[in-house]
């Protein structure tokens, strides 16, 4: 029998987006979910070969000891986002993707990461080269046991804090020879990709860590002849940045301050509250505008999390423009969406994307996929738009 | 000496729109105004010839007895939108235009528009032939004084009750055998476009009212050889609609239901405040989603005359829409924009644009400039992005 | 063994609010829930001997063949309001309640009312006497069945047309002579108002139908010598107005006009969606605030049927005001707020009111407990802290 | 020729809410100008003596070269919040009052507020003893000059880092051996409140610097036999959340989070743009709320410069609360209010009150005013509408 399976190996894996993204992908599988959310199941997308919702597999690595069930019933309970019976419809499916995970690693993860592992759980390795060669077993013996024609391994662990900027001017021949030190200081989420790359897997970074972002990482995915592609799902507030800021350019309308709040609960939230790592979240979110603009209005960025809320993360911007004569004026949004909701479908598309692009023999950055992410590797261009045009063209020409 | 300026001829002239304009014109002509505002000024038209800001006269149609210098001081004592100094340092020129100005036509106006009409002032016809004539004439003289090349009338008059359903079935011979009886009822936008297109005059509509858009009209305009374009401004909360619907389209949220809300207290206020008048505006608002997103959601817009407001039109847009899984979300938006400053601009460019097609004798409907308004003539796309493409893609194919 | 036990008779008793007081009734007896939102359970009116949670009989009069089950269903799938293991846990008293429910009446509740009730259910009766009569009989068998002290009679009815200007002239005498008239026209809540009062039962009113506002049922309360109270639950917007106008007030800041738009979709928006029954509902939501400001601004309020916000009412309010040297401000605010889960802890509130008042001889309307109502019978105060102050003020007279 | 004017002597004269104020008495002196915003003007208070608004004469000091003119004049360009008129109709008397400012001191005033001094403009006094006896002396030179009867010292200087905690713990004797120490901290706020008590005058604190919230100062106040208050006024946010929480509470609604955004960019702003002087801040906002509902809700405030915004300070708060069966709802709201405009004619307000009490012989701190302060001095009672009771009762106990 071939193998026609493909595997969705989730960094983070027993978090909220992925427990969304299993709960969906489940009904999907027996057609007992509308595909509303999904951008891959859209007309402009439907003469494309993706793989079927059945044909997917769920496994990932984790640093908490938990369970797909555990965080989907959170979204149940504490967030109210997901329906009782979708989840308890799901029950087994979901039980047996959990045991298909594997202890995650903690090395350079920073404070607030530690803060929420489970004590004595993520496997400790001597060296980054070390850690790399366990992981890279991990998905050998998912491949293996479940038939898996390949893997996409998608990073959804929580926000790390900044990488060293001389991690960024290393090429693969230097950042190898520093693997085995067991000093080297080397982001978690770029182990990760490493280790993807290594054993011959497409690599998606839904987070704002480093992960493939790396000219040496670029190198290696081109070696290897894999697809990856990054950085940041783009699913509330910064989405809507990238539809409004554009269209307040086609108008000439000058944006003085745009300020953004954002304000959530869940998991990723108690790592956010660490200065640390609330840095790299808020670069990601606040550095496009002047791109799309052609200049810097003043801005202000911040995150914090409110217990209260749960996954349901809520944005206020207050956009402050100059029309004609110099009159100012005011734009206010507010945004109440329900994070893993949001994102849980775009992961399923990126995944679907980069099986596909990896089925046609694609390598290195992805960035067609621009229109996903925050951050878009491959490419400078901000514009929701634009980015989508591009998805769309490489759709059609796909099919020529 | 060569005829090198081009007339700007308003209908509805003295209004807040035209004021605000004429004060920008003015100003823009010394170079004493930044350009923010002016779609005409961004990069990928600074190629194109069009007229110099300081090439525009300023004439016009109207029913109240005011003048520019008036209606700019309502500007800038009841609705704190223009700078006192600018309207001061402008006078001279604003008294010298307001002399260009008419008195316009009432007929079939509706009586909300009566009702803020200087009793005596309008001109009145015996048929809808002999307003056209003496309209034709006016502008023939507007011409002739100030050594002309082209007139632009660009209607700005409060708007019309819907027009009859049959006017819309008749061809241009059916309708202009009509226009000597007295009965015949006609409405004024469309009176007004007749005559700028007998007169061999470009005419855009800046107002929901029928105006052009009409076959008989569209035959005219071609057998005239002239350009024309419109309906409706797009300026606060319907350009907001057409940039935001298709980017929950392109994510495939799927909107439940869409209200806009909208308080204003300008003169236009008044006049919509009749449900008549009101039903024309509201239609002109409401039907685009649609089309942009491939279904009907539940829609409901409002617009409320609140005095106390002025020129600015407050939106409040509430978006129920369903994620993944089917849970619901939500936006809303405030939008606090000053409705004759995001209009003025809008006018100038489409003044720039329409008679840089005349120079290039360019006839029938100006489809490429669906971008400006909510009911564009000529094509059936709204999706702003689709539609400023357009606009670009004219822009490119003019310089080759 | 003594009657101890108090009835609570809901008119419309299938509804959203009844089902989310019974469920909340059934879960406060067995000590299984918190008392969040039940104003009776504040400090001040710890020392009040009112009826425990565990000694209420609820039971009612529907037009609509349902259950408290179904109801609470819908607050748990449509509304996502209600867990759904609360109502898992109550459904065996649920369903003994849902047994106590009696076919209502029909007559002049309007069109709107009619299209919602279950063909051939509600009784018919040959005019507002045989209809008093039947509903005092389900009364007296309801007491007798459960053994109770007494009965508190709730009206929470879909919002009927405006009463007759007429019957408000009438005294009892005159009204009286007309009840055996087929032809008279007195609204079901004053027929069920009635029914209370001549069975010695208090009544309340949630509802911004008429009921017992009329001065003849004032009079028959008198004789009768029960107690009554009402109108119109102030749950949400109006709760908000009649805290915030009084601020603004206090610090004689000028409000020049107060927009408040509406929008929800549960069962009473299907009814409020007929302009008819709309128009009892805006009067009793925008009158209060000339009263507290003391001058009357320019104000508008709408209500919408928007079918997907389910129970969730949501409501944007603008403030636009000025203050010192004339200079205009603004303030929006948005409440999104689950009407049944705000009506309900309410209503329990008043029955427990009502029936402390019963117990103490106090008879007429309870004008102490206006705090709880948009249109208070008995005081024109509208100001939220004045009418809290009275309760409390009463509650200390109480215990004294 | 008795001496019956009174002196307004401000401290940080020649920032937005003192030159508003001055515009503003200005005007109220002609009769020229409503009394909106002025809560003296309201009717419980009209049978209160106060001083009529010619009977005042402005003075202060200032670290700042300028004028009561060139920071009206901000107001009217960069904040468009006061009509050029108004300015120039009252030049003369604004260029008398600025003639009486002195330069202030800037010692122990932190390097964010150092930053926007004139350079060797302000005083350089070798003790707090020698600054005291100084300004002192500018005091006594403004009654002589201006034949007072008396004066009110009002602080309006920017906001000083917070005060070191020993500060609070000394009595009069023991800070005022330290004053002539050159080493010893005291915050220019309390500098001028000795200042002001040694002179005899009433001191009025409308910042949250420490001033005379000090037991050594409550001291003096007593043996000086003046009256004093502060700290903070109350103008928007804060204000609200004042107004807001109790009417929560009373509905026994849960508040689970309570998050406030304020943007601004007035001078205020630059200073408060630094994080010492920002903290002072937050904590005067964020602290009431437990107070009022008798439990702590998670809360963020935040305060950031956004310059385009100039005096209009935006306040955008999200209310997360539980209700009945333990539903979340929300409340939102957003605050546009130009913060000069709401702070003078509070300050306005307390002069006239602290003058009243000073002919009253009232010494000490005047609780009663506790509802124009977000810190009120001598209660802890914060609701508004309470301490907007105790102002009413005081006013009526003052005319029996």
């Amino acid at each position: 029998m071939a193998n026609n399976k493909t595997g969705i190996w989730i960094i983070g894996g027993f978090g909220g987006v992925a427990a969304t993204a299993a709960v969906g992908l489940a009904a999907l599988a027996k057609h007992a979910m509308p595909t509303t959310g999904l951008v891959s199941e859209l007309e402009p997308f439907r003469h494309l070969p993706f793989d079927a919702w059945g044909d997917f597999v769920v496994g990932g690595h984790e640093i908490r000891q938990s369970s797909l069930i555990d965080s989907a019933m959170q979204m149940v309970t504490e967030s109210r986002a997901i329906p009782l019976e979708l989840v308890e419809n799901n029950r087994a499916q979901l039980d047996a993707w959990s045991s298909n995970f594997r202890p995650g690693i903690l090395t350079h993860s920073g404070r607030a990461i530690e803060s929420i592992a489970t004590t004595g759980f993520p496997i400790v390795a001597k060296s980054a080269r070390d850690a790399i060669d366990i992981l890279s077993r991990d998905l050998v013996a998912f491949a293996a046991e479940n038939q898996l024609k390949r893997i996409v391994v998608v990073n959804l662990a929580s926000t790390e804090p900044p990488a060293s900027a001389e991690l960024s001017q290393m090429n693969w021949q230097q950042l190898s020879q520093c693997l085995d030190d067991p000093k080297f200081c080397l982001p978690p989420s770029t182990v990760y990709a490493i280790a993807a790359m290594e054993s011959g897997h497409a690599y998606v970074n839904f987070t704002p860590s480093v992960g493939s972002n790396l000219d040496a990482l670029r190198e290696l995915a081109i070696v290897k002849k894999v697809c990856h592609v990054g950085r940041d799902g783009k699913t509330g507030e910064t989405f809507l940045k990238s539809v409004l800021a554009p269209a307040f350019a086609s108008r000439n309308l000058e944006i003085m301050s745009w300020v953004g709040h954002n304000i959530f609960g869940n998991r990723d939230g108690v790592v956010l509250d660490d200065p640390i790592n609330k840095a790299t979240k808020v670069k990601s979110k606040d550095s496009l505008l002047s791109q799309m603009l052609g200049y810097q209005p003043q801005t202000h960025t911040s995150i914090e999390y409110i217990q209260s809320l749960g996954d349901w993360k809520t944005a206020w911007d207050h956009i402050h423009f100059r029309g004609f004569l110099g009159t100012p004026m005011t734009m206010q949004f507010t945004w109440q969406g329900c994070d893993s909701i949001l994102a849980a479908p775009l992961l399923l598309d990126l995944v679907r994307f980069a099986s596909l692009a990896a089925d046609k023999q694609v390598t290195g950055e992805l960035s067609f996929l621009a229109s996903f992410f925050k951050s878009p590797q491959g490419t400078t261009e901000n514009s929701f738009g634009k980015q989508f045009q591009t998805l769309i063209d490489w759709a059609n020409a796909f099919s020529e």
